[in-house]
């Protein structure tokens, strides 16, 4: 279906990059769900190092593989970096909320090409690879919001989240059959980025129950 | 201790039913929460995926394999299809509220059944097979009940779930020792399929604490 | 990085033991939630049996290998029995309370230790192997309070016990570096126990964010 070393070569930078993102912004949520609740800073590290890297683990194990953020010492360690960092300037980082915004709609793109690629490479068929995808750039808000029994926002109006990643993940497998991974890995983070930024810009919402 | 031909042949049809039993019964479980709270149409769907699914998935992580879920495209378009008859026929089906319940103790049954016959065909002990055969069914209530953060029904008084569960995995366990599978299998589901419906109908609960 | 027949020696016994430490807490802490909530005797069976086993079985599940508590009786049975104990005799247990304190604060030591040494044995390096070690011994509470909805322990303040786990953690790691296997582990558990037990007895909390 492809190329296995080359969707083996692609997630490593970027699955960091998403690990990244996704601690940053698990402990900047857990640290403003912690202004009314008793919550420390043990626990957002926690918090932080659960959002980031849950989404990963879920897939590898549903892959059958040990997760790759086990088999190097990087993962975990930029996780908790990047949760410091976080909430080190998270007086900065609210005035730059706009940034943080866009990086948390990054990191959905991101996750969401490397659960798609891995499932692929993997011999997996179109839709449990979907299925993969999806759930790896959204596990790690579930497991955020369970640790903080905060409203679970996959499952909420306007979170739009599943709605962007599964644009994504269409525009993948689309253009898998006409173009190079490449061209579909790039154009689908850019649509998924796309449709999330778009739905806060203009305050979709998917369709009430 | 038993055919492994023939329990991973049970599977299959079976397997799917439960995932379609279960999607259904997570989408209208879903549908009801919204009318109260913030869930959109794609959060009722990821429930129902969810509920459909979880079991199974957790069932084959337990046993060190790729999810069957995973392994073809029809259990989660099942699972999705299930949820979206299940939602648009939901004014009719709660008409027929005697048959979802119904539908829902034959999915108990036939969940835990795959557990069981998959669990002992893989060389598990008696007790290990009866956790994840009591796993399989109950699990992915389990994950609704997160996501939708309402009792987690498996442990609140009169959900019987896991009594009638154990009860049809101890007809299983005993009737291997002196009958062949498919007895065995048929037996434990109308056992678990009648303690259900008989604890419902008689507004049975398991002694409080 | 350590032998692996002692490695894989160490674990049976002390597995069996944090796993029947931890049944009979969670089965204490469920029957206590009970008391104001409808929670039924199964269904503080069910949450015994996940706190007993959830660290053990996350910690395999991680490692890509069944379970422990499925390839004998003896775990899932363990658990029972000691949540069945544990509620019997919980009136005379609770004027026992510091020496139930004491059994989990040593539970939470024992299960760090199987972690740690179980996820170097296998090759993994270090950071890896203190996510593994810490992830044992906080899962099952973690999923004790996902299961009654109560706080998760593991995230709110003064819990203290991921940082518990954390200095027994690096004194394992550190002493691995020095000394035998059997002098880290038994350092590990002692500073484990010590830092939970003293951080009871003063008071003590982590900082608040």
């Amino acid at each position: 279906m492809s190329d296995p070393v080359q969707a083996v070569a692609l997630p490593h930078a970027v699955d960091v990059a998403s690990v990244v993102l996704g601690a940053a912004q698990g402990a900047l949520f857990a640290s403003q769900v912690a202004k009314e609740r008793k919550i420390d800073l043990v626990g957002i590290a926690m918090v932080a190092i659960a959002t980031g890297l849950g989404g990963g683990i879920a897939r590898d194990l549903l892959l059958n593989q040990v997760p790759a953020a086990l088999q190097s010492n990087e993962y975990v360690s930029s996780a908790l970096v990047a949760a410091v960092v976080a909430v080190g300037l998270s007086g900065a980082i609210s005035r730059l909320d706009p940034l943080v915004v866009a990086f948390d709609a990054l990191s959905l793109g991101l996750y969401l090409v490397v659960g798609l690629s891995k499932a692929s490479s993997l011999g997996l068929g179109s839709v449990p690879s979907i299925f993969i995808g999806i759930l790896s750039c959204t596990a790690g808000g579930v497991v955020r919001d369970l640790l903080l029994r905060t409203e679970v926002a996959m499952v909420t109006v306007g979170s739009f989240y599943a709605f962007a990643a599964f644009s994504g993940a269409l525009v993948y497998m689309g253009l898998l059959q006409v173009a190079n991974q490449g061209v579909a890995t790039w154009m689908a983070v850019l649509v998924t980025f796309s449709v999330r930024m778009l739905s806060i810009w203009f305050g979709w919402s998917t369709p009430h129950a």
